[in-house]
């Protein structure tokens, strides 16, 4: 946000029109919040059939009701635009804002993100409507942001989306020659002749040009963008200049988030961790690892904008989480960048979908749950933080994880069709990076290596337009990446390049790709010392799978080598130095206790300094930080599951109690005069 | 039956239209059916292209002669009407009889089951061949019931059945806004302004509104119902006032047989057991607990009017029937109220979809086969037993097991939503109730609940109108209850109650449930006892899967408690006095030994007794009753595998051998004057 | 192929359109070929956009420049109609080219196999093409053989096609009487009473009728063979003799291969294995069942057409094969007849669907490459094999393994739908031939059985026209047949034998199959000694899976009994004299050692001599030979994955080292003077 206002959020989605028959209920829900604590509502994001009931026809008057009562209560309100979900009258009207699917079939009316991105007569309704509430409400005291549309996603496949990708695509590549050169369509005769025989993929047509495929998906992301940045515009011409956000989801690969992130003023996402189906300490790791690319999409604080107090019920299994599990979530996205904890919902719907979605009021009622206990709890502590809003996050360490690259990964047939593990491998990174525990920003290629000592860039196997020349410059001046199998492979069209892989950086990083084997799942290779080395990270054996990589060294030192198969003995991790930096090439999927080994040392050499510098950072333990000018906040949490010892860094403790001990799932945070 | 005619009917499916071209196998077969002792042969079932080939054409010659011969030959017919599959013509020249499925696919002619239930033309040309049939059959001395279509089942989404439900739904809640607010449209914004804007469920459309899945489900039952009735109307005008029956289906979720039983005048089903996939006894109680389910439809003798000589061939595997099974599975029908053993088929096809499965006369032909000697041994033991058609079973206990229930449990998102395990639960119940050796009715929300000293009504999530005052009164008035988490939660229309649950029980109960935990496949928590007892059911220790409920006792006593996670120590099994009666409370999906460990202690409490008093009742050993004004029937079967010692009963041993040792598979009657 | 040129063919799928801008590359390609050894390319099979730009407008300079600079390197090629894949302007202006699917949607242009085979425009336009090509090229002196089309498969549910389809079936059939009698269409009323209604099989319809199944996929067959045949047409309607061949595939079940044959001069085929998915002597010998059933359509050497230099890439994970294993595959085609090793591909294609599919030439272009080395290795050594150039096959024992049987076991219900294992049980009988050393052909029931003096005939459910005759007078004038359970059950029609099975064959064959036991996955039985043997095959135990028959002896003896289940001493095998031959019946899935441990013996008395007599083949040990007037050449590979001692045959060693002792992959030939 952009004006600090040194108050943390507290608060959540919030759906009065279920309600508008049960005032006492609505009045009794503003007592509730008060209670926890709560400072914020997001309104508006489904209530489209409510605000406009018939066309043309605007009923604002029971929203101002809520926003004023809100207001006198000492609470505001991030207002949605309520594209999210259209109201039936406007889909049996113009049928056209149904989507088609990628089988051509047009969907009837139903469930949520079922609307064409580009029929015009959508685009008008929407803008209208979205006009007419910041007409209504953008200078209201309460509102204090836009929630732009929910949860964009999803493609429509209709005569009108076609057109409009045909029109793309011809501005991207101007003439056929061009779109088929790059495309490779020679392969198969499927050679375009004219524009217009463009066709978004389909299971009943083309589906073996992974060009069209990644073009289709950057085309859905502008698409939508477009459409996001109308509604920004409709709201900005009724006269609000709040800041906007849009909430994105977690690891969604519908969309490229980079490219929506320059749009919007604030990041606010949607994260519901399955606690509990693996441990704790994983799946807090995998939940931060979003949160940190959340914040690095712009590089400043962001808003978990829903979370659940309870379970989710749209999940396989709704697990509850354990009593404490509720605040440390939360508190965990403050450690990361959040300036809010907010929840989806507060108050659970009685019917549909999500009845049973977890929320601070249930159908019982009552203040007396376990639920709205931990709930105010959390508010609390909230309230005690309130500087740490607007505090920055400077990662010296970062891992580059790229959406268009796990596309082209995903999309390529071969080397393993089954699943190439690309997350799972950045994840390997990540989380030896945190357990170290420094600050970590996951970015993209399109991104500034420049902040950074240490790099990772684990299967970067699409180079996006220069990246290999960046990945040189950073190594040239000083720079550590790290860096693995299959990258380089292809250019931004999935195309293969000529000549020998890495692309371009064969020199960099002292070796050529040769071969890479794909292993069943089941089977592992070792990965053993080069040399005979006993001692160190090199003198460790470890286990390898999925995809093992033969490479020919130049310059690049061979640290490990493959144990087993014909290729036992050839090198598995390599070593270069390249300009005045170093790149570490690791050839095979590797054990997590590999990266584990090697990262401490790694870092030492990269320069990059643990959080707690004087202290084995107990596993389960996660050290974070935040800053601004005056001080550094040090954020120390607990998910081991045990109590831990702490060596207590210098500062002040503004929260967590005294002595040495964390307990479970507790809490700390140290300021630091800078 | 109305007409008891003190013997139990033996025979099944024949479909002599597919050898009109080979009159010497017709005429063997009638002798065939003779040495077999089969006395009823179901006729015409799938014989609508052969009564008429031509629109209006109609050829009844063949099918007299057919009847003419079997009643010659002192074998009676259960004459069918043909709607089960029509003639290719029919769909050719009125496409709008073949079904839409959801995705609003019309069909091509196919299979079987495949007509719209709503089609003007279908209902006539139906209408007209029940009609001529019933005119020309109904009164021949041979006929003695009327088999109604076949398998009842599927669904269309066509237009005419669109508006079909759209005036069925208007009909049911007069205005938008009743829809509206029953439905909870205002989730998503997906309120309905107008009736028209109605649509039955579809993937691809509204999915998200759990209460029109549940409108549209009992739509379809309706909707079914109707047509059945104009059948059996069509049958009344020709002239025949025969019973009705239409054969039922094994835990069929399509329809909710409820709906269907006051139509007919006799219940009907088609019985499949997959003996030998698990452990026999477990197969035969999962196969009572159907019938006894069809028994309690009308509470009255029923017909077993299809079941497998040999293997059938659409199960993913067709296991043989080890010797032996065959007789004691029809015996088995008998014990549970079956007053017939009737087999699908007694010629086995040549060709197409079931030319595989079991038959009377298989391919070979020959009476040499083991199948058709098992058959005839079943005969002679039918015949000895005929004093048994027309009496009664007197159950003391009963199970709820509910159709809403269940699409209601089914549909909705969350907890878990791989698996609730609803069916599982209730067979726990069951399972333990028919162990002790008593009779067991299963039954529906809907029924009266006053013939019974306890009644298990397991995870009734949905309660139907009013069930919730049935339950009270019926515990005030001394009834024993035995009920479990997920209980009392939501309305009809699957929206939830306010203010707590098991909703409007929680003082019958003395308890509120708060939250309720999913767990993973796989993983387990413990019931302990509650205060260190060490004997006796409360003093085991039992293992909980799927589902643990939180709930906070107020009267209710604390039998057990859970063992682990953070509820460790928390009331897993309650009890509570209220009124005259008790009521058990089981908060998770315990395993089976609990329900065995404390159901025996439950049964005495609740003056249940069994029907062997004097002993205990091996694992294996089927026990139940039949009865008329003068005797009682006791029947045993030995289905453990091996060898049993029994302590015989008072009466007189009307079936089976001398002494005390009953062998695997046998079956033993006993007639006691009352 | 009717001229031998003393010459081993080498080389493979060569796509230069791809690089058309890329003069350069094309001109290096060549150089690379020579130094691997290539002889021969493929070209054209996926060129037909470029050779027709327009509808009309023939380009072929471009090809002409890459032939005569091929033949000027003196590399021979084998030029494809392009079929295959139709260039897009032609599906846009004539959509009727475009498949229908079995749900009756017209797919859009995609993929490749995608045109209708019956539209009468795409029938002219394919004529048009390959009859200028024939023009043009047919008479070139590089030019040596037709590849026609590419992989013919799929079908098409289109109007045009299911108006062919009745055609064909008014044919087949003259009256709907025929047709009702011969499909057993009174099963469910599905009479036809008009041609009319013939429609191709269906998910939305006719799915229930597996004589209408099998029917179809016979005029699917039919119908590609007549496009093929048209292809053929306009080859030598353009002036060409040549050879024609087209590329079949790995046990593919879409088409029956056996009536393409006659109107093919050459067999060839794409060899894709899967190699150390499973032990590689596995994988070997399963690729060589295939070999065998191709060198068997006509009984004539076969060229490997197809194979990959490396690893595919669109197997679910892609292994790189070990060293040495190209090598040893490309020469075991040749040892079970194929006049060539050939590859897809020899450059890899830069983009689109199998960039990753391994080739001779890769993306970084080196010829320094692991596999460029192993492909002018097996360049070498094919040249030095050119005598064995049109050496023919001479099996004295063969395995029937059918298409049409195949499609039958598959299409019916019951006893497993699971899987019945009908090709893993063919596999049994070929892999204890083969591991016995004695050459083996694979043929379908059509085929002669007099060269043979053993023949396995499994699971031979479905008898064509006549097969029970042709078995019976092949065991009366003294063969030895080895049959199993679930043989003789239906006719052409699927339609069941009445009055017994194995039909026709029950004196023959000494009993009666009574009845068939499924069992689940997992479930296993045993075979044990019917008598108390204990030495000898007969004398062993072995388990059983699947499939269990229960059959009645009438002369047969048995040789083994059922160890359990109540079918426990029942016979398992059993052996029967008739005429003056011998039959051996399996009941049951037995294990292969059963199949190893009776082979040898069986064999024996058979008068198979195994072509290694003097020493016991060691497990891997590949043993085949081809012969002409003069010479037998035997050959030896080494598949064990260790080295292995061999007493050396007769004649000379053409290829392989000195010494008795033969390596991981090696591969010797002997050449013997008849």
């Amino acid at each position: 946000m952009k004006e600090s206002t040194g108050k943390l959020l507290h608060g959540g989605d919030y759906n009065p029109e279920q309600w508008l028959d049960h005032p006492k209920i609505l009045e009794k829900d503003t007592e509730r919040f008060k209670e926890a604590g709560i400072n914020t509502v997001s309104l508006g994001i489904f209530s489209w059939a409510f605000l406009e009931p018939e066309e043309g026809v605007y009923r604002f008057d029971w929203m101002e009701k809520i926003i004023n009562h809100l207001y006198e209560n000492g609470i505001s309100v991030i207002l949605a635009t309520p594209s999210g979900a259209r109201p039936r009258w406007l889909a049996e009207k113009y049928p056209e804002v149904l989507r088609v699917n990628s089988r051509r079939e047009r969907e009837l009316f139903g469930r949520r993100h079922n609307h064409c991105l580009t029929s015009p007569v959508y685009r008008e309704k929407v803008y209208q409507i979205d006009y007419q509430l910041s007409r209504r409400f953008g200078r209201h005291p309460a509102v204090r942001m836009w929630h732009i549309s929910n949860e964009y996603g999803g493609e429509c496949h209709c005569p009108l989306c076609q057109e409009a990708f045909r029109g793309w695509i011809r501005k991207r590549y101007q003439t056929t020659e061009r779109l088929n050169s790059r495309w490779c369509t020679a392969f198969w005769s499927h050679v375009y002749t004219d524009f217009s025989q463009v066709e978004s993929p389909s299971p009943l047509g083309e589906d073996s040009i992974q060009a069209l495929d990644l073009d289709w998906k950057r085309f859905v992301t502008e698409q939508t963008v477009d459409f996001m940045r109308q509604e920004i515009c409709a709201v900005r011409d009724g006269g609000s200049d709040l800041p906007v956000t849009t909430n994105l989801m977690y690891d969604f690969e519908g969309l490229d988030y980079a490219r929506m992130a320059p749009e919007l003023d604030v990041i606010s996402w949607d994260n519901y961790p399955t606690w509990h189906k693996a441990d704790d300490w994983t799946i807090a790791l995998d939940a931060c690892m979003q949160h940190d690319l959340m914040r690095s999409l712009k590089r400043q604080p962001f808003l978990l904008i829903e979370s659940c107090p309870g379970a989710t019920n749209w999940q396989s299994v709704s697990h509850l989480p354990a009593p404490g599990i509720h605040k440390a979530a939360g508190l965990m996205a403050v450690a990361h960048g959040s300036d809010s904890v907010m929840y989806f919902q507060l108050r659970q719907s009685r019917g549909s979908e999500e009845k049973f979605h977890g929320a601070v009021i249930d159908h019982y009622g009552g203040n007396d749950t376990r639920m709205f206990r931990e709930v105010c709890d959390t508010g609390e502590t909230l309230e005690k933080l309130g500087e740490l809003a607007g505090t920055e996050t400077r990662a010296r360490a970062a891992v580059v994880y790229d959406t268009e690259n796990k596309w082209a990964i995903k999309g390529s047939k071969g080397p393993r069709n089954k699943n190439m593990y690309y997350k799972e491998t950045v994840f390997k990174s990540y989380r030896a990076l945190r357990e170290q525990g420094v600050d970590v920003d996951v970015i993209n290629e399109t991104q500034d290596l420049t902040p950074y000592r240490f790099v990772a860039a684990p299967m970067v196997y699409l180079f996006r337009e220069g990246f290999e020349r960046k990945l040189r410059e950073y190594v040239e001046q000083g720079g550590t990446l790290f860096a693995t199998y299959w990258s380089g492979v292809v250019d931004e069209n999935d195309r293969c390049y000529l000549g020998g892989t890495p692309h371009g950086l064969m020199d960099v990083f002292g070796l050529r790709a040769e071969e890479i084997d794909g292993l069943y799942d089941g089977e592992t290779n070792g990965i053993v010392p080069a040399d005979g080395t006993t001692s160190g990270a090199a003198g460790g054996r470890y286990s390898c799978a999925h995809l093992c990589e033969l490479v020919k060294p130049t310059t690049a030192e061979t640290l490990m080598v493959y144990e087993n198969h014909f290729y036992g003995g050839m090198p598995a991790l390599l070593k270069n130095r390249y300009g005045k930096g170093t790149v570490y090439y690791l050839c095979a999927d590797a054990e997590q206790r590999l990266y584990d080994s090697f990262y401490p040392e790694i870092l030492r050499e990269a320069g990059v300094r643990p959080l707690l510098e004087d202290m084995r950072i107990p596993k389960g333990l996660s050290v974070t930080s935040r800053e601004n000018e005056t001080y550094r906040y040090l954020i120390l949490q607990n998910f081991s599951g045990e109590e831990q010892n702490v060596l207590c860094p210098a500062g002040e403790k503004i929260l967590g109690g005294e002595g040495n001990r964390i307990s479970p799932l507790e809490t700390w945070v140290f300021r630091q005069k800078k």
